[in-house]
């Protein structure tokens, strides 16, 4: 027999085979979005994890255990994707989230809608829901901020809280978990969505057919006893109605996992199969402010909650792909800093107590006790004992001990923190390149942030070999790391919204994103 | 016939086929090395092309034009390496390329040995030399360099060029093409390595039957008429005895592709297949200066020689391996300044007309051409219309039009300048943490590079949206890009190391890496 007869024969005896497993779609999906998140801010929290348990990250055998590397490193597949928006090489939330929920490129700021703001984008969530899977999103940041909105709403304008939250609720989706709600309490938004009529928007929701579940029981109780149509919000909330950070968040409050094993829980009433999308939106808000400890804190959050779908798919290998990624960096992280040469110290990072968010009400409220007389007038060398206490406490600087260059930084911080004005607006100055540069300056140094807070993250950031170019996002490709069922589909180099169509084809949708509304 | 029954029956089908392709090892390997290049480097180097084009990145059109593409882009397979060394999560370029070249983690420093310097490993360039194969080397750097070092030189320090000199000369492989050689005229290293006899290695190139071609034309002429046992620097060396960077570069000078080029045309003169290194080593010492335009500049270079594999790979698809990757990332580069939000200006880069290098001769014969008195008084703004004028020409930067708080920097970094005293050196003061903080600011403004160029630089990559956080190398993980024969194996996470054991599978090598000498 001839090789070339023999491989005809081969091809028809395989062409007998059903393709029963090929041929279907992931039955539960699972796309992790880590807002802000570049390679750098991973391996930053490994490298971070292994120096809080005692390793020598400096040495290959401190960076070998296994049992301290993320999970998501563990994954077989990892392409890497470009994130640029329709109209901006670096993008918003907005925009990219679009991308990885619709699988099209729209401008900055616009949600599920085409560049012109015209056409409405059925998401892939949308498309789960069309398909009879069950649906979840899961942030810790607001449920109607960008990256979760991109998976159920269609707005021109990512502002558009109170639309938003009513798209939420009218979308059906079986789960909703993390954070609460903006805006929805805006006068002028109530006569514009007339839907929102009351003060809190668990009364539309139950209009809607949703039950709020809003303590740390009532969560817990999911798992063993899950239920339809859930929104699920923290008990305690932080600013911008988010979780906490990891590093702020009590012992007893609910975290990224747990919300990440109510929504399975729910999503898995019945055998229909599901698509989630859990956010660590978080991750974002910390580097925008460049608290490393904050962001890295965050980070090994969100790995822990992908860790829980990596044991559901270990229970549905078959049948289950997990797809991680971020929309954007932020931050323009580096592990390196010119002061430190080729040294990193992760351990100094655990020094820090609490989040940038945290340390900012702190020094609010000492200048309020402080009461400064306006014009502030600053002494030098004026930092008070009280001040160095809450700096040595909560990021582990001793200010008397400092060599003086960085203690003149702190001493022009304090100075700017304790003025009263508010540091100058987070909106970016025109100035670099030219136009008014009063505050531009300004700008660069503290980034909209509080002053003082934002000197100690960078000192503590720096003393651990790490550093920052921005208070923006910016454009550097990100890894996208895939498990299970299609997982191979994501290897290679290409567009964020590649990322949104490989996962269509994985679960076996029939249509080619984008779908509008109406097809 | 049972499904079961009927894959067997296919197995044993299928077990009569001889697996001669599979079996095979590539004939012909690529790996390609960018010194200091991450995908940052090389989305940001797409980037700038695409700006110098006329085309608007911010835009997605501006974006998908695909013959503005790097080469490197299109290839299916990307996976991602940790670059840590045996002993430092930021390694130097010894350790990483000894990992690349060797498959196991050796200390900063060393080169083809194991950390305690005691036993000597054979590179994957030794093991296909010995299995038959033709090998052949090529650098943007001087030959005798840590990177190319890496694939010949068992030494326990990268310093010992002599030595790493005679054991390139003694390596038998067939091609070695680039810059020249750094140190061979020492008189100290004469007497510790008497082969080195004379003040040129030529010399002893040829007692080790080498020829040596030093002119364009004869570099040229090896593509027609390829030789035996070559040493192919280029005529026009810059500092270090390394070709110019891409921008300095005069346009008959041949460039990192013509040197493939070369040395393709010698490792193909007949058909024993081969493995051939190129690195682009040039990209990391402008990410040491943090100059950007020179940097992108020669991962443009770099790029282009990747080019000539790939025409090499499309007509012997079925044989051919290219793996493309870097050793480390140099000056922690972002795509995106927090000066800049979220803009970015690639075409300001087409501003700048030189190196970082050949500038700092400009300002050096500048301030010599002045006398200054010494100690060197600086009166505030003088920099004078001479050297605006440089900066103009070179820089594209009108000093006269910047706000006041750059022109400040500027003046600043004049006066450092013209002071005459060398810019303080190269070595990271211990200052960040504790001790000695007399350098500590002058090395974290200026990272021991001329005081005025280095400014410069900043700001033109900051006008672009660019920025930096390190004068060193870094440790954020780099891409692994592969194309043809044994591409597959590249996809995933993984340690340095395990880039040169896939290569080594896929070339079909018998031994599991490290292999000592002896072995």
């Amino acid at each position: 027999m001839r090789i070339s007869s023999l491989l005809r024969t081969v091809a028809a005896v395989l062409a007998l085979i059903p393709l029963c497993a090929s041929a279907d779609g992931a039955k539960y999906v699972f796309l992790f979005i880590g807002d802000g998140m570049s390679a750098t801010q991973l391996y930053a929290a490994e490298c971070y994890r292994r120096a809080l348990s005692g390793a020598d990250t400096d040495s290959a055998a401190g960076r070998a255990d296994g049992a301290l590397s993320l999970n998501v490193d563990a994954f077989p597949v990892r392409g890497m994707q470009r994130t640029g928006s329709y109209n901006h090489l670096i993008t918003d939330s907005a925009a990219a989230g679009t991308a990885l929920a619709c699988g099209a490129k729209t401008n900055s700021g616009t949600l599920g809608m085409d560049p012109a703001g015209t056409q409405r984008w059925k998401s892939l969530a949308v498309l789960a829901k069309e398909t009879g899977r069950r649906v979840g999103i899961v942030t810790s940041v607001s449920l109607d901020h960008a990256t979760p909105a991109a998976f159920y709403a269609n707005v021109s304008s990512r502002g558009s809280y109170e639309e938003i939250a009513v798209q939420a609720l009218e979308s059906g989706f079986d789960f909703f978990g993390g954070g609460s709600w903006l805006k929805a309490q805006s006068e002028a938004y109530r006569s514009l969505y007339p839907k929102i009529a009351s003060d809190k928007v668990a009364d539309i929701a139950a209009d809607e057919g949703y039950t709020t579940v809003a303590s740390c029981e009532g969560i817990r109780a999911l798992a063993a006893h899950p239920a339809d149509k859930v929104i699920c919000s923290a008990p305690v909330l932080a600013g911008g109605s988010a979780l906490p950070f990891s590093v702020d968040r009590p012992q007893d409050q609910p975290d990224l996992a747990a919300f990440t094993d109510a929504a399975i829980a729910c999503l898995t009433k019945d055998d229909r199969g599901f698509f989630l999308m859990v956010e660590g939106g978080k991750i974002d808000w910390a580097c925008h402010a460049n608290d490393a400890a904050g962001a890295l804190g965050d980070v090994l959050a969100f790995d822990k909650a992908v860790g829980r779908a990596v044991a559901f798919y270990k229970a549905h290998p078959e049948e289950t792909l997990i797809v991680v990624t971020g929309d954007h960096e932020t931050g323009g992280l580096s592990i390196g800093f010119a002061g430190r040469g080729y040294d990193t110290s992760f351990a100094r990072l655990a020094a820090q107590k609490v989040s940038y968010e945290v340390f900012t009400q702190t020094v609010d409220a000492y200048r309020r006790a402080k009461a400064f007389p306006t014009p502030y007038d600053a002494p030098a060398n004026n930092i008070d004992a009280q001040m160095k206490s809450l700096i040595l406490k909560n990021y582990g600087i001793d200010v008397d001990t400092l060599p003086q260059y960085r203690r003149d930084l702190l001493e022009a911080a304090y100075d700017r923190s304790m003025s009263g004005t508010p540091a100058t607006g987070t909106e970016v100055p025109t100035g670099y390149l030219k136009g008014d540069h009063s505050s531009t300056l300004d700008y660069l140094t503290y980034g909209g942030y509080d002053a003082l807070t934002l000197e100690l993250d960078h000192q503590l950031a720096r003393e651990a070999g790490l550093s920052w170019t921005s208070f923006a996002h910016t454009a550097v490709p990100l890894p996208v790391m895939a498990l299970g069922k299609g997982a191979e589909l994501f290897g290679g180099y290409y567009e964020n919204a590649e990322v949104a169509r490989k996962i269509a084809q994985a679960m076996g949708l029939a249509q080619t994103l984008p779908v509008a509304k109406g097809e």
